[in-house]
């Protein structure tokens, strides 16, 4: 074991409990972990602060859940270089250096396995990656971030932001730092790894929009729901070849998307072929215990044989697509003059579809759904609304069906 | 290829288009017909009516596409027996003879693979027999028949039985025979295979109660609704080490469960644990085009090596679980006097939740949902009513959160 904080700790209690259905025992050579006396001990893992204690204990397989990038990067290497299987749930490690360790494991012969790292209750990514044909896809929809969609459930039920981010924090979706979550990198991270597997492109995740949670209000989840939808924290491409069409962020999506009804912690996925078949999976998303059993499967998994995805053949060229949007403009008034910022959206080439008015702190604000267009029309148009008619103004994605 | 039917020749096409996906070239040896003079001749496909040219033809897999149990079954055996690889998408031969089959393809140390035989679309049959603690399940619930789905949405936007199974059978989902669907076997199939891999039992489809969506009338559908749910062609199991609730039909479901808004042909799941934790899969269910990929890239997977899911190792005991009921009762004047109805199935020990009243056929009838009890007894209530107030009774099992 690579680490001894929440995930690993439930893996090694998990382990050590020895459940009914696993046909052979685990057990743990040891933990590496910084500090040995910031950790509780448990009967059964030894600790040590060495990295050439796991690597010369004879282990059969190493499970990395250090997270983040350094050592986890040179100690997989290290592992792969070793020939021993990894097995890791890092997320952040796989979309910035997933394409490097799939080369290794390739050439080391040995499995690497990382489905815990999106949906991490859900298995499906080795799945797919083992089956050529079920992946030939054209698209991906997704909620990827437990927190993010249980925050924004919370708010949907008349909670405000901080007590919903204060409660996800109680029961253990969100990390003590939740900025990773609320701020989108998280789900950006595993859309990252859905696509390098998807489209065979190496991804970069600083070339994906990428915007968070933080500014949606109460008001604007009661007004999405007037026009028909409801916001979700949500990852979506599109491609054809390495040509990728990608955002991560909230976005408004219909209420008769299979996403729309997916509340709490859950996470989901929605996958489409070019002749419209759609698949899903949906399930936790996160937490030590829903981690822990994934991982553990996956160790089992790594000690049948040397199978690895296909590391990545091309480099993606990827885009933000053209989007309908939410746009919410706030004015000076206690009521919003609706028709003038129709007006001014469409003078700037952004047409409206739906309308929904109310307001927010006071003021007259409208809520008005676009036609499709770039960010860049959205983003100019509500910039001219906002000097134009003294609004602030504010644009949200949308999903397409 | 055993058997070119609308599958097999779907298989045959898809192989000899070669998609750029597959990183080998599957060829086909040669198909076994029974009458070659009736299949449209396809160039790359030789046509046999002699099993031994397919086996002596030096196969890397047979792919069992004839249906039926006979002669699937004794050929199946035969190719394990000579230790090749067998891939097939029949649904009774794996409810009926499936331990043997796995315990053959144990012995032969070759794999044996039906992903196509439950939810055709969707993998996910192989991903769980690899992972024990995914697996350590407690309950399913699933709608894995297209057909049946089909019909009832259908029935629901105002469409009647009859017209609705032929533009089924006209679109391609139902079969020229539909009886297998629209009676609750091929679901029942379906869930004696889930069944068997998730409880480790063998599991007889005679032992599990089916009934079929015949009886199931668009105003059922109408007032279903108006007490909060659809009718759905479900099948549910739960069951502890090898003790089974199960049953196969037609239910009532709420509307805020998961598998109340998938309409059409599309198929789901929901598999949970004893912690709470569900995971869905949705996603079409048949089609030749949909059981082909799925079936090819079972191929590639066979072609890796030699995993085969366990046979059971115990008999299952199956009882039929107490859930509440829908309850129509169809009386002789055009107004139902629902007080009575209530008071006749109380007396009886079938307590009454929620009424909706309407007409049927001109006739006066309430839909009474029911507290939890055995099918005995609402079966005997019913009765009772029936006898006592002149009213016809239908009963409807529901599908429990």
């Amino acid at each position: 074991l690579l680490g001894l904080g929440h995930v690993g700790s439930a893996i090694a209690a998990l382990a050590l409990a020895r459940p009914a259905a696993l046909e052979r025992t685990v057990s743990i050579t040891c933990a590496l972990v910084r500090d040995p006396g910031a950790r509780v001990r448990q009967p059964g893992v030894p600790l040590t602060t060495n990295p050439r204690d796991v690597f010369e204990g004879g282990p059969e397989v190493i499970v990395e859940v250090i997270g983040g990038l350094d050592p986890a990067r040179s100690l997989v290497l290290e592992a792969l270089d070793r020939r021993i299987p990894v097995v890791t749930a890092n997320k952040s490690l796989l979309a910035r250096h997933g394409n490097e360790l799939l080369t290794a494991a390739r050439q080391a012969g040995v499995p690497l396995r990382y489905e815990a790292s999106v949906i991490a209750g859900v298995p499906f990514l080795d799945t797919l990656a083992r089956r050529p044909l079920a992946s030939s896809l054209s698209s991906l929809s997704g909620i990827l971030n437990g927190t993010s969609n249980y925050i924004l459930s919370e708010m949907e039920r008349g909670s405000d932001y901080r007590a919903a981010l204060a409660e996800a924090q109680r029961r253990g979706f969100a990390e003590p730092d939740p900025s990773k979550d609320v701020e989108g990198i998280d789900a950006l991270e595993k859309l990252t790894i859905l696509l390098r597997q998807f489209t065979a492109s190496d991804v970069s995740p600083d070339a994906i929009e990428v915007t968070g949670i933080t500014r949606v209000s109460r008001e604007d989840l009661v007004h999405a729901r007037e026009l028909g939808g409801v916001i979700k924290p949500v990852v979506h491409a599109s491609w054809s070849g390495h040509e990728i069409d990608a955002f991560a962020g909230p976005a408004w999506v219909p209420r008769t998307h299979p996403l729309a009804s997916l509340s709490g912690p859950t996470n989901g996925m929605r996958l489409c072929d070019g002749a419209g078949t759609a698949l899903c999976f949906t399930g936790p998303g996160a937490g030590p215990r829903v981690t822990a059993i994934t991982v553990l499967d996956d160790v089992i998994e790594a000690t049948r044989g040397g199978w690895a995805p296909s590391p990545a053949t091309g480099r993606a060229r990827v885009s933000a697509p053209a989007t309908r949007w939410l746009v919410r403009a706030r004015g000076r008034e206690p009521r919003p003059d609706v028709t003038s910022f129709g007006d001014r959206l469409a003078s700037c080439g952004v047409g409206i579809e739906r309308v929904s008015v109310g307001d927010a702190c006071g003021r007259g604000t409208a809520w008005l759904l676009t036609h499709p267009c770039s960010r860049d029309r959205v983003e100019a148009a509500a910039s001219t609304l906002a000097a134009a008619a003294g609004c602030d103004a504010f644009v949200l994605r949308t999903l397409e069906p």
